[in-house]
């Protein structure tokens, strides 16, 4: 039975260097990328299309096979999926955080930047119940959390309570009649939670008071197809950022919690490759995410995305390539370093597996890859092109 | 704040020339185009489709980001919009021709090509009301010109009253019930053209009187998205002929008037080239346009197709290199001197921007650009590619 890992590698694609004129995989000298290219073909993936630039959530559900058109539920359910959190259908989720509110005003929309263990305690004062719905919170890393809304009739067509600059007012506020409602639930909550959270202990000699929680990025939790009916594939997905997770669990991919796998530049990519090799065992499928590259690009760090290229290069492929299985390897957007954002620009693609064509490239690069066998493709086409890799592509017609 | 010239070379693709095997970009020697196709990237632009043959108003709507499918008014809007004519939604335009009607047939559809300025006195007698409904008519060049009927109820869904062949009679048919009016309105208004112009006095002592108005092409105004709505984008045209100022018009793009530009093979590319490096100053997308190696096509004549493609390249290619925007370079179709007529064929593309990937290619015309970097791209995908380059695209998803 072929079996097949999807590795995304976050950022990957880059602009050239304005002094050298080199992209970061163009940089590093790169030798198991090398290797497999010459024992692979490559080619150009554009995500959505040509230019247009997708954010991560976005790009991945596209490239696993899910077209964000009909499947994207905005960012707040895929973090509270990423925070462990069950959503139901209907539910209304947010990215959360702790800020600290003075006067009426935000003056700091990190709370000091307050730490886990802290956060987590002020969880259960949050959790309430206001007219009938549901108010769960959930602390993640520091000040960032997840919330989710549960009841009836509530809509995710609100705009954000956070206000995304300090010295203002912390408002939701409806964006058409039907939400009118679920606003005036987030004001009560808001208002609520400083009147619980003010005189907190946590909160007791803290200079900046964890007192408040502006919610951002709402979106109604929607009911996807299973990845593994989809394709009928058993998934396994494993990476270190929440979001990454959070889109697993959407798309109900098991998702291996792996030791060392940190979502940044720490992560252990020894810890990660063996994870993936083990999972193999009992998966057809693994999606395994590296971050960091897409941090260092969204930082400008051009010799740390590199660096992160060479670890990956050395720590990663080797162990990935002894699987044994399908290796396909790809970015999921460019974040090239001298914009500090994602572009449009498209991502290099290899495809490593045994029996395929090989297209006689030697190296992995945005500009080897123009030339590459494989083409221009989209993120569409990565899926199909898998489960055909693994003869488990169903035909189309007879 | 980065900016973009898309230049458009009307007719750019071409087919080998029978007896040397090479297109008329294979042909001359263009330094400045290879030169830019070394500094940028190249590819191949399908318009449509690959192998769909599009109109030049087509062709450009869809290059300009508008999908034709849903923006495309029909030909006599645009002509209306590009003799600088107002249009309100419900009217129906016309491309117009003054015609010599004899004994109550065709025998001149051009009437003896009658001068721009006798042709601009006969407009106010042609303005006229016919049971509430307005027929406006404006004169361009020659016997040309644009025909607006302005009412209620009024309908495109009918056959042009231009019969195309001299010694026939101008009659114009409804298509369906609801443009039977709009029929008979015409019909009406031809012979009442035919009575005050018969005996008018410009048409004394011309062998061939301009005493028809012969209708082709109807199209129905319609509301389009303003470009600058659409991109968030300031954006102005630089262009000679009117059916390119007239799709400018159409999508508020800002039309530049510029002395010397014809649309004509006798067109100043000097005053042009300066005119959009003048108006970047205070825009931040220039459309520029050049026909007349679609009208050499369209005549057949490789060698001035070939030579027009030369004065491109040593007259405006520097002007454009010098105004530090991104240089996107297409055609809206092939006009393959052969054929004397547009055909599907992809058109070369190339893109030529300050940090932008560097493909390696050395050289522009249809079989180089078949190995590009930037691949094979559509009509559509144009505009997404600009707005990523000067970094104006909108994240999709978060």
């Amino acid at each position: 039975m072929k079996k097949a890992i999807l590795f995304i590698i976050d950022g990957l694609g880059d602009l050239p260097h304005p002094e050298t004129g080199k992209t970061p995989l163009q940089t590093a000298r790169l030798l198991n990328f090398e290797r497999m290219a010459k024992e692979g073909s490559t080619g150009l993936m554009s995500t959505i299309s040509n230019g247009v630039v997708p954010g991560s959530d976005v790009s991945h559900l596209q490239i696993l096979g899910y077209d964000p058109k009909e499947f994207y539920p905005g960012r707040g359910p895929l973090e509270a999926y990423g925070a462990n959190m069950e959503l139901k259908k209907g539910d209304v989720a947010f990215r959360a955080n702790f800020a600290t509110l003075t006067g009426g005003k935000i003056t700091d929309r990190r709370a000091g930047r307050i730490d886990s263990a802290s956060a987590k305690k002020l969880e259960s004062t949050i959790n309430m119940k206001i007219d009938g719905v549901q108010f769960i919170f959930k602390a993640t890393t520091e000040h960032r959390g997840a919330l989710v809304m549960r009841g009836k009739g509530l809509s995710a067509n609100i705009t954000d309570s956070d206000p995304h600059h300090d010295n203002e007012t912390p408002i939701c506020k409806s964006l058409d009649k039907k939400s009118a409602k679920t606003a005036k639930l987030i004001n009560k909550f808001t208002s609520e939670v400083y009147k619980k959270l003010n005189n907190h202990e946590v909160n007791k000699g803290r200079e900046k008071p964890a007192n408040v929680i502006l919610l951002r990025s709402a979106g109604i939790a929607m009911q996807v197809p299973k990845f593994q009916e989809q394709f009928k594939l058993t998934a396994a997905c494993i990476a270190g950022g929440a979001l990454y997770k959070g889109i697993a669990k959407y798309l109900s991919i098991d998702v291996i919690e792996v030791d060392g796998a940190t979502g940044d530049k720490n992560t252990s990519l020894t810890a990660k490759g063996n994870a993936a090799v083990t999972v193999l065992k009992n998966h057809d499928f693994v999606f395994l995410h590296v971050k960091a590259c897409d941090s260092f690009g969204h930082d400008g760090d051009f010799e740390g995305k590199t660096n992160m290229l060479k670890r990956i290069d050395a720590e990663l492929l080797p162990i990935l390539r002894e699987s044994g299985a399908a290796i396909i390897i790809t970015g999921d957007h460019s974040t090239p370093c001298i914009r500090k954002a994602h572009s449009g620009h498209e991502v290099p693609i290899l495809i490593w597996a045994k029996g395929e064509r090989v297209d006689g490239g030697t190296t992995f690069d945005e500009i080897a890859c123009m030339k590459g066998g494989i083409g221009h493709i989209r993120g569409k086409n990565v899926m199909p092109l898998i489960l055909d890799i693994i003869e488990k592509a169903e035909k189309y017609g007879s």
